[in-house]
C-alpha cells in the first residue's frame, strides 16, 4: 500500500490579477485553482488542496497556508521546487513541509493576522500603488487607536460583515462572534499599517474595520461609535469597505 | 511683460512600463514625454522639462528631479495638483516649488543616490517582483562590502560603463571619472539593499557595479578584483549588468 503524506504549504501571492483564493464563478482565475492545476500536472493525478480560508479578489498574501495529501514519493522540498518552477510568477511557495496526517489548514488554525497599508499623504506613490491604499485626508492615529481598543476582545461582529455570496448560495447561516486579540496601528514615514489578529474573520470584516477606522481617523465619526456598533445602538456607519488592494494576509498560526 | 517662473518638481515613477526617462526612439513611452505632454495641455503651450539625468528603461524613481520655466500664473501647488490629476498612475509629483531662475536640474546636481534591491532567498516574492531582483544563491555580505570599499573615491569607472547609445549616436565622448562618496550594503529579513551615492553616474554604472558585487557575494570573483578593474589589470569580470527592475533613483542633492 502506498504511503500517504500530508503536505503543508506556506504561500505568497500578489492578489491583483486573481478573483481571490477560491473559485466563485466558473472560469475565474483563483490562487487555489492555479495551485491545484499545477499539483495535478506534477503528480499526474487530480489533487485538491485545503486553504486556511478564502481571501477576496485583489487581496494579497505573504503567509497563506494550505495542505494536501499525496501518495507521491517526492520530498516536500522537491514539491516546492517543482511548484515554483511551474506556477505563474504571481504565486510563490515559500515553505513546504510534511505534517501530521490529521493536520487541516482550515479547522486547525488558531489565529490569523491581516495587515492593511495606507499611504497617507497628498500625492499617490506609483511604486506601491498595487499594495497600498492612497488616502489624502490627514488621519488622526490617536483617535483610530482609541476606536480600535473598543473592537479588541470577543464580540458579535455581524455589523462588520458583508453578505457572503458563498454562504448565501450554500444557505449557510454563520456564527458571527469572533475574538480579536490585537489591533496595532503604526506609522512609518507616510505609510500607516493596521494589523488585526483574530481567531477568525467574517466576510470582508477586516476591510470594514479599516473603512470604519478611516472614518474615525478623518473625524467623520467618534471612536466611541465602535462600541455602539458592537452593542447594536448604531449601524449607520458601517457602509464603507476599504479597497481590497491594501490588504494582505500576513500569517496563520496553528 | 509676463513673469517667468522656474519650477522644480520631485517625481516618483514606476519604471516597469516606461522606456526610461528620456526619448530614445520615436513612439516609445517615456516619463519625460508624459510629463511634457501633460504640462503642455495644462498651460496650453508647448512646455519642455529638464531632468536631473536619464534613467534606463525599467528603472524606478522615488526622488527624480526636473525643472521647467513657465509664464503661467498658477502656483507651484496648483501645478502639482493639476499634474497629479492628469498624469497616468505610474507617475506622481510629490513636490513642486518655485526656485531661482538659474536653477538647472542637470548641471546643478551635486550628488545622486541609487538603491538596488535584491531578494536573497530560495523562492521569489510575487508582491515585490516588479521592484526587487530575485537572486537564489546565498550572498556573502562581508565580501561584497570589502569589494565596495575599493570602489569608493574618485576613479575612472569606464569599465563599469556600458556603451551609451545616446552618446554614441550624438558622437559625444565622455569624461569617465566619477567620485563615489558612499556605498552601503544592508540586509532586512531576506532583502539586501545596495545604496550608491556619487557625483554622477556613467551609463548603466550602478547596474554594472551591482552585477559585479553579486559575483563577489556568490564567490565567483575576489573582492580585490574591484581594484584590479579600476587599475585596468582585469576587465574580464565586467560583463554582468544587473536587471533594471531592481533599481531606483532615490534622491538628487543640489
Amino acid at each position: 500500500m502506498k504511503q500517504i503524506k500530508n503536505i503543508k504549504l506556506t504561500i505568497q501571492y500578489d492578489g491583483t490579477d486573481f478573483k481571490g483564493w477560491q473559485l466563485q464563478k466558473k472560469g475565474e482565475r483563483t490562487v487555489q485553482d492555479e495551485i491545484e492545476k499545477t499539483l495535478t500536472s506534477i503528480f499526474k493525478r487530480p489533487t485538491k488542496i485545503i486553504g486556511s480560508g478564502r481571501t477576496d479578489a485583489g487581496v494579497h498574501a505573504v503567509g497563506q497556508v494550505a495542505n494536501f495529501k499525496t501518495a507521491s514519493k517526492m520530498t516536500p522540498l522537491q514539491i516546492k521546487k517543482a511548484l515554483n518552477s511551474l506556477l505563474p510568477n504571481d504565486i510563490s511557495i515559500i515553505e513546504s513541509i510534511e505534517v501530521n496526517n490529521k493536520f487541516h489548514s482550515q479547522f486547525d488554525s488558531k489565529t490569523k493576522t491581516y495587515q492593511y497599508s495606507i499611504l497617507n499623504r497628498d500625492s499617490h506613490d506609483p511604486n506601491t500603488r498595487r499594495h497600498c491604499l492612497f488616502y489624502k485626508h490627514k488621519l488622526n492615529l490617536r483617535l483610530m487607536r482609541t476606536a480600535a481598543e473598543h473592537l479588541i476582545g470577543k464580540h458579535d461582529f455581524k455589523h462588520f460583515m458583508a453578505t457572503d455570496p458563498y454562504l448565501k448560495r450554500k444557505n449557510i447561516s454563520k456564527d458571527t462572534v469572533r475574538k480579536i486579540t490585537a489591533i496595532s496601528i503604526s506609522k512609518k514615514k507616510d505609510v500607516i499599517l493596521i494589523e488585526v489578529t483574530a481567531n477568525g474573520f467574517l466576510y470582508k470584516m477586516v476591510r470594514n474595520i479599516v473603512g470604519f477606522l478611516l472614518k474615525v481617523g478623518s473625524k467623520t465619526v467618534e471612536p466611541i461609535t465602535a462600541k455602539e456598533i458592537l452593542n447594536e445602538k448604531s449601524t449607520k456607519f458601517i457602509n464603507e469597505t476599504a479597497k481590497a488592494h491594501g490588504l494582505k494576509l500576513l500569517s496563520v498560526k496553528y
